[in-house]
């Protein structure tokens, strides 16, 4: 039975950080951007050492916008696409900071906020949670398709592994925080629409979002129209056209209201990633770059935000099994709207 | 900071069950069983897709026990060993449960108990989670090591990956449930002792052990003599002597109440699995089998559960990074005993 949870007190989302490579620099994003790496090494030898410095940095850099040290957060999530989420462990091992790994594919950012969010409530006290998720287009490319030196050629609907990653921090609201905040969450859950090419995720998460879209606006009563966005992870363009389609099919229009981090993070007419970005990365540096900025000037008061992932692995695809979608929600409101 | 929590109420884990493969049918703890498979394949054509079997299986039976059908629960966290999680995704996506994938290698179990009980807490409702870990050896042994065809040798410090897995149902206190239930819980601080050995997963994870220890007693203001046992997950022979050292260095001698699920799941002195069980599905599967059971009929009335967790991957070893531990803590009491 699925359940949307209002938090008895919001959540802050207190600061960020997002930290990106060379495409991501370029991207119409880029200038925003704390800190990113020309050569996405991040001064490492390997690929998938230089996403653990990546996010590292990513989560140094929002303590030191907030004035805070590692030893001052009570619980860190953190996930990434590498296999057994190495690169998370590695980042954080020597911060000393109690950890969840959590995996959710793309969808990862979204789990993370949604866990850390129902985490404070529960110890309803002024705990700091983080939450860090990455990727590494090398790292990713290497471990579910080929080396990049390989040179293989991708169809249209292949997406681009973002090198990137965002930090978050969060606290139960105190007083008249003036920072955005997490007033709602839902777990997602998985769905399958059949498709098992790796080069078309934007097709196989699109029925998952399409299900959270519709069960959290129903849970809750409230209309597309009652939020400044819907912004999904990283459908790119072949999985937002899905989901506008298939929601329309339940009577749900979204055009209005509909953003893909997929497609914020990089300029598609002039840059070489097919149908847009994704990875872990894509939708957290989204939404430090352009979302909680935007809550915060007043561009947006209420938006829904849900990262997509596809739950896939090289053995499974090749076992014949089909890529799962998943989508958890989450509610954030600009400081002064929303409900308390 | 790390931090105890202390949960406002109690979350029951009022229903469970534990399946197994041939080894663990065998084993000491074997007749308990609710569901074991002599050929280790669950009706699957693959190991992966058996171990997925398993994981169906044991929240099947579990939701039988209680009388419960998926579509009761609202919160599923469930984890596995395979690459991005795949054997949990599989096995759950018909189920149409609210999912939150969760990866801590063996200490999974823990970290998953600790979630759905923090979790049910903020949700403050009726809701019903369930947590869900499982292992399959042969699966394990071809992604982590070489596939046991090769019948490569292993050193007396390797240890058995279990093919197995434990089904948790958790729901917060109603009235005198009479069953065991969480009463507080502890996010693990990942530790490193130097150990780049994959043969040695022991020594690998009880400085995180340990420390998890101490810091919770600490923090809780107890000492092991206040606790009938403190469980380990999988340290097996090695890493549980590593252990018991680790923490007379620091004034605590946890001899009469140390137990190691790695060391129940089989008879070591009979079974070839070199220096104990592993695997997110050795802890979970004892947990079901000998301690719930246990602190139901009065054999315990507090214990201290802490599934251990040896974070790397393949690669991370090549690269030359040492094995990460981590070992997420709960405290488990019997109906009528511990805190309100």
């Amino acid at each position: 039975m699925q359940k949307v949870v209002t938090l008895q007190k919001p959540v802050s989302v207190f600061a960020c950080a997002a930290v990106g490579g060379r495409e991501e620099a370029r991207g119409p994003l880029g200038a925003g951007l704390d800190f990113s790496d020309e050569s996405d090494r991040f001064g490492q030898n390997t690929w998938e050492l230089a996403e653990s410095e990546l996010s590292h940095t990513a989560l140094t850099l929002a303590l030191a916008r907030a004035n805070l040290s590692h030893a001052d957060l009570s619980y860190l999530f953190a996930g990434d696409l590498q296999n057994q989420c190495v690169a998370s462990s590695h980042a954080h091992l020597e911060e000393e900071i109690p950890f969840f790994g959590i995996y959710g594919a793309c969808s990862t950012c979204t789990e993370g906020l949604t866990l850390a969010s129902l985490v404070l409530t529960a110890a309803e006290d002024d705990s700091v949670a983080a939450v860090v998720t990455t990727s590494h287009n090398s790292a990713a490319e290497r471990q579910f398709r080929t080396p990049i030196e390989y040179g293989g050629q991708r169809p249209p609907t292949a997406q681009w592994t973002a090198t990137a990653g965002g930090a978050f921090l969060l606290r139960r609201e105190k007083g008249a925080d003036r920072v955005p905040r997490v007033t709602r969450v839902m777990a997602g859950i998985m769905r399958d629409g059949g498709i098992s090419d790796p080069f078309n995720m934007g097709a196989a998460m699109a029925p998952a979002a399409a299900d959270s879209i519709k069960s959290f606006l129903s849970l809750v009563g409230e209309t597309p129209g009652d939020y400044d966005a819907i912004v999904t992870g990283d459908l790119g363009d072949e999985g937002s056209e899905l989901l506008k389609i298939l929601l329309k099919r339940e009577g749900c229009n979204i055009d209005r209201q509909h953003l893909d981090c997929g497609k914020l993070l990089y300029d598609l007419k002039n840059k070489d990633c097919h149908a847009g970005g994704s990875g872990c990365g894509c939708s957290a540096a989204t939404l430090a770059l352009q979302f909680l900025p935007g809550l915060t000037d007043g561009t947006y008061r209420k938006i829904l935000f849900l990262s997509t992932g596809a739950l896939m692995s090289p053995t499974s695809i090749q076992q014949g099994k089909s890529i799962i979608g998943v989508a958890p929600v989450i509610e954030l409101c600009a400081p002064e709207s929303g409900r308390r």
